[in-house]
């Protein structure tokens, strides 16, 4: 068996998320998936490193698969690159031991959120970043920021739908930077409950209009009330930008 | 009277262009005038400084209109971006002379072209740039565009149906510049002949992938051949980015 890494780029916005859903819906594994049955003749199954959501954009996403067909990875780069649609590219393949599986084995994801921060809408990052009109306060933003840096028990951040019993995640990098009218989020740890980043910035820029304090995000990760972590960001202004093994 | 000078920007990709067709037919001309009728309770006509085509894009296009109805400058953008689709964005409203007549006093004009020149597709800018994945000759395509500087007769550049008489125009600048894996056209003159622009950098990649050379400019320019400018660039790269007045 051939065991492949693929690193894959992709413009999330027509997409129902990466993972493969029922026949004829249109997700990232699911596309990719299809094109490698029909190069190897196999019916193949991917593992993505991250499930980004529906709407949500990948620059790196890692995903590995193995195939008992006779193609080398740059045989697999260059056909997918072919066949694909042109939102999702294929950034490298190379081939990996046996034993490497793409999200057992991630040690690091690092997202990047995007804010167009500006009174109007710019019409070419409104798929790709969400819109704040209103001013943020970006110093209140990084003291808050601190807070949730470390281990913790994100339990609050989960989704309340998921019934995930190890809820603690350590998160070594918040980030917040501003350029050019945006606010850029970037957030680094050993791994994201489901939507956890976006309730992350969606707290964030409640801070930043002075709807909540930076003293009240350790009550809040203390706590076991969802509806206090505010609003949660859009989709289309997640990106993972990064996976580290 | 009052008339108003607007600067717009706008995503072209699901516009048929800037120039109103008939009912029900998506371009942006058609979206303002629609929004602005609603607003003035008057049949309003704007005017484009550039009639863009299908799919081509805009930082800064400039449009003019008149109306009867006692609305300010600013009434017009908070309206205007209130009820516009995302896709486009009115950065300026400004209250304009009665003369003033955003195409028949356009001095220049500036578009900006994008190519892509990386071996696979980058999914953030496939509707914003053309991509070649061949390798392009920069210094050849900067001494090939030295040749349309300067006052020319753009015949053989012009629409095969067009039956413009005067198709002399000036060009004063057509930089060639490459960074982060995209190479971007900027040419500004006193005004372009429909398509223009994108057959002109159509007859330049020819140059910058060895099919075409420098010299051969002024031979197609004196000549009346339409097919001698090679192909015509992709409507997705180009930007109309400027409009002087």
């Amino acid at each position: 068996m051939n065991n492949f890494k693929l690193t894959i780029e992709y413009d999330g916005t027509e997409f129902k998320g990466w993972q493969r859903l029922g026949k004829g819906e249109n997700t990232i594994q699911g596309k990719i998936e299809t094109v490698l049955a029909k190069m190897t003749d196999e019916a193949i199954e991917i593992v993505g490193a991250s499930r980004t959501d529906a709407g949500v954009h990948a620059l790196a996403q890692v995903a590995s698969f193995k195939t008992g067909a006779a193609v080398t990875a740059g045989e697999v780069k260059t056909y997918l690159n072919t066949y694909l649609p042109k939102s999702i590219s294929i950034a490298d393949a190379v081939a990996a031991s046996d034993r490497f599986h793409a999200r057992y084995h991630a040690k690091n994801k690092t997202y990047l959120y995007r804010v167009w921060n500006q009174p109007h809408g710019n019409p070419f990052l409104r798929k790709y970043s969400m819109h704040v009109p209103q001013a943020l306060d970006l110093a209140a933003i990084r003291t808050a920021s601190r807070h949730f840096l470390g281990e913790h028990d994100f339990a609050v951040y989960a989704n309340a739908k998921s019934n995930k019993k190890d809820t603690v995640r350590k998160i070594d990098l918040l980030d917040v930077s501003a350029e050019a009218g945006m606010v850029l989020f970037r957030i680094s740890g050993n791994g994201f409950l489901y939507n956890m980043v976006r309730k992350i910035v969606g707290t964030l820029l409640e801070v930043g209009q002075g709807e909540k304090k930076a003293e009240d995000i350790p009550v809040i990760l203390a706590s076991s009330e969802r509806q206090l972590t505010g609003g949660m960001a859009e989709a289309c202004g997640l990106f993972l930008e990064k996976v580290e093994y």
